[in-house]
């Protein structure tokens, strides 16, 4: 069954970035896999939380935070401080995408700082969490980059580069990154964060009012290892390209952010 | 390398339980898993949430909330109520317990209620929340048992039981069912959901400061299934004694509670 | 007229006592006035609050929190932390058995330190705060002989034990020790804590949509000073219980908790 | 010994009135029982609470509100909005208020409509809630009254007048109306509400880091009968002279409310 | 057109005040427009605010807290307390009287100190931020005056005194110091706080719901210069009698605030 | 004495946009002034707020939000759901824009809708409310034109179009649309909101903790009439390049917005 979109089971979506979005951020980037873009940020904060000034933990900290904005999604959706307390999705989604950084960054060699990663979705099509945790990786790249560059420490935190993407099952059939109307199709869903290198970062998996087999679950690792690949890909030239003075290349990758309708 | 507390690699702690804790509740329970103690109670609230009556959704809902008791832990937690605001892992905790149990629900055959389950974790040492999922079965089948025998729903809305286990990869080595230090030391930490028939219902591996590979995921796997099969032999028992009217095996399972310092 | 469960105007329910229900606590009991269920705990914290430091007071303090669990009351009841604000209710009773408490302890005694006291209504069937009470000085007591016992102090805090009870007039009759069914038919609610030498640490007594007599305030006070006395022999006999090693009799009183429904 | 204002024992201090001072309010009085200075008010709103109409239950209700002013206290007092949650005291003090006053209203000769009563202490000398509860009465006589003037209401809802007043156990000695200083001394503390007939309403004795015998509350409950009675026939003349559409006398007691420093 | 209360357009209401009605404050005064009564007050915190400390800003601070009783409107509004959240419009009006009373105080000469301002609406006919801002004025005038009499400061930080009025634009007509029936119907709203030398500190004109011109700002801006005037004429009169030991002549005015209805 | 930048004193900055950066919303834009930068959005919302039916009030409303990334400022700043309650600074903007398009709105031709815009902005450099204002009229209109192009609204419901601008006075000069640092150094700041014929909609004019005479207001109100021409300007071209299928003018503005650092 083609996908509505007309991708192959396992093609990514159209990935696209452009490059300091928040120039008083340390890093940012605002990221597209398809019509879901997420703007994700990483600032430096040359405190660390209280916790570990009590506990005299040594070297830096990084935290998560990850929200919609009112407008991401079709219906508009009211804000957490319109409510006065966090949304449960949004908790649940920020814990993962700090968990998955600290996997790979050396809090040690951050110094007493701490780092705040900040995604904000503009536009909701399904897989927000993996755009941002792909993103976040790019800003955090970028960010540590600026400070070894500027001499503010000596030795790059980030271990390894993580990536993300979302694999489920639909009517019986393992779909790489699904958009919005794949994703309420679905029977399974699952999240991959993975390294560079192809390790395990985090693995979610939860059957939608449903249950899955363990070939299943092979079927879904194994296309997600491919997204990832890509996406790694992707991200290495976004660092590169953030640390050069002309940008040009990027225009191109704007064109595709807002020029369509 | 032995555990501390002498049980072999695949080995579960000691499971007990003590039934109908909170007579109010349709279905209650009292489960241990070794020195964790959690609570988790099945009520039924005879309305449906508001967005069922504006969405006109069919059939009942099912809602979890997950808390641990201000006195659980080693150095008491405040409460959440105290701060105005629930704390980040419980929101994640509760989200998990919910959509598990959501899997094999057949909210149709609930009929217009909503089944609200409470875990309240009395001892945290470890593996709080997946011996909340398998102490909230025991609760929801029972309550779902007593809707039968009184005739308030016609048809069993538990499509299949399901239990819940850690599984964590501390200094290389694979074990089953951590407790806190264990817990604590753990590079990879993994939290499995299976059905009584051995389908994923959810997983969840991450990496605490770490990463894992597959055959690490593999071996995880191997051992959750193992503790899990041993778990719904408990949960059937459990279950099954519920409906009697005597429950003198549980004055023994009551003296290991509580009877030990 | 007879009572529903047979009782004389002048006797108590039931009262059990599970000792230990939270290891992790100093101090911890279950106990049941008939079918009100209470748990009770006393966490030492090697802190004061601020404001004692702020204005620089010696000896330590003394804190109480109440709360009722969802599962406790006949229809389930939200929780306070998913209403994001403490109940009316749960604070006046957390402020009566704060305030009971420090009425009898030597705070300058107990160092440097915060004695937490939790009450947490399991089930409840009328006189909560009445047993939270009760059932917060055998915590209290037993956490302080332990203190003693591990050199921590090096005298005792508590001066004297409290217990509490309620008296109401239904119809016209004095009751001691209503039940959820009596208390709703009150027309005058009064709830009493004596120390074991039959002073008063309180009294509240009011009329429910109703006035009363001063010789109707007299017959409460000593239907309440009867059941005080009694209480107070239980709380005796469950504090020694609790410094010996082995709790044999413990077990019999488990089985009346959760043995029968 | 002589008390610090030169009263005996057994006296009240100055209580003065100004009726009127909040003309959009049904009912208003600003009470002063010596240097403590309450604003008392009873508004009619022509609803009923959520809960009457979903339980279906007739008549009508009344409810009450507490709240120190920021400046009535000598260090100023943080508002209980800008902290986001209700101060326990305040909680405690106005659930008393509500009790006190539904216990001699007629709620169904009320009709459909919730009497709200607000008290907001403008000065604190202690005493403010039985200067409330006494100022209140006077709000709420008033508004009945209006509203049988107008024809809203045929029957009159309040049954019988109630005051209040503080006794207290200081150096040994009982002490009526207790002022700050004092209070902050007293070794008990005790709130008594009677109807204008001397039938109890509320009794709330309580040892403030002490006990107290049978025999201190009989010598506190005498003297808060002399002190009711009192203050009933002060709510007389003030309740008649709101009814007069002159009210040269009152321009007497506003001398004294602001005259003098 | 005449006003409904007869004046002419460029008309003040009657204006009234009753001075040191909190005596607890640094300074106070009960403010009257008319019908438009507030309570004004000062209050001498002995700290400044934490980010003081922090950017090691000398000298003191100034804030500002408006808010409406609930008793004030003719329908009763909830407190902002109970509503867990500051109302907007009252935080819109606090800014603007906390940033006028800060162009014209010298925070150095205060010393490190924080004056409270605090503005409780007691009955609202329009114009209530106008009412406190002139009122808030008497009282902080007040309050240095007596901080200068004790010898706590030396000099006066009080560079200027200001006062505020509304203007508004009703059918075409400019008038001054609108009521609310006045306000409800005005096409044009504005607040304009000038010094006593005829200085601007703040303008703030709004089309409700429409818009104006340059023309109708500038007869605006005259009417309110006029009103500013004589309202600096109150101010001089209230702060030279809040000085002096007896105050005679303030129970005329008190007459005007509570002895009609 | 020239400005940081190089502008005249009656020079706005570059004004840049981007439309459509949010597709959900019916109407988006990321406006420019400098390196301020301002998310504008216009979203329908199919409801009326619950006031308007309860009031049976005709016709639709408007409402608008504002609130400031945490990476928009030089140091993060925390999310006003992380703090609980929403920011005074957030609040008075946020009322501002809203009475500032209300004004300017026929909301009967709007037909039982809501519109909300919000306002967040992505980098902070001064004058962020009157980029907003001016942003969130493009967002209006072309939320408005597609509305009617559908055919759900029959009459264009905006009047006319507004714009905003900042003026402020700096050692003396007047100075159109203040940067950061400008405003930071300004004793008078004021906003100034004008229709597209010049006339008034909200003018707000602030000493900062100074005054300023008519003079100086007259010379602000010459210059933000000179800006807002230029502005109304830039919004005609912004809102007729919307509704062209194409928009290759804009990723000339694309450029300018990311491509430098």
């Amino acid at each position: 069954m083609p996908r509505t979109d007309g991708r192959t089971p396992d093609q990514l979506r159209k990935i696209d970035y452009v490059l300091d979005v928040a120039p008083h951020a340390a890093g940012s980037v605002l990221i597209a896999f398809g019509n879901t873009r997420v703007i994700c940020t990483a600032c430096i904060n040359e405190e660390v939380p209280r916790w570990m000034k009590v506990q005299n933990v040594k070297g830096g900290w990084l935290t998560a935070e990850y929200s919609m904005l009112p407008y991401s999604t079709l219906e508009r959706k009211d804000r957490e401080s319109s409510r006065g307390r966090p949304d449960g999705r949004s908790t649940e989604i920020q814990r993962l995408i700090g968990r998955s950084l600290r996997a790979v960054v050396d809090l040690e060699k951050l110094g007493a700082r701490t780092l705040c990663v900040d995604c904000d979705v503009l536009q909701a099509d399904g897989g927000t969490r993996t755009a941002a945790i792909t993103g976040a990786c790019i800003a955090v790249a970028v960010a540590f980059n600026r400070l070894l560059e500027k001499g503010k420490i000596t030795q790059q935190p980030l271990k390894k580069k993580i990536a993300a993407v979302s694999v489920g099952i639909v009517k019986g059939e393992t779909l790489l990154d699904l958009c919005y109307t794949e994703d309420a199709a679905a029977d399974v869903d699952s999240n991959i964060v993975l390294t560079e290198h192809g390790e395990f970062v985090e693995i979610q998996g939860s059957g939608e009012e449903a249950t899955f087999t363990e070939a299943q679950l092979h079927s879904m690792l194994e296309y997600g290892r491919k997204g990832i690949k890509e996406l790694i890909a992707i991200q290495d030239a976004a660092i590169t390209s953030a640390m050069k003075p002309a940008q040009s290349k990027d225009l191109q990758n704007l064109a595709s952010f807002f020029g369509k309708r």
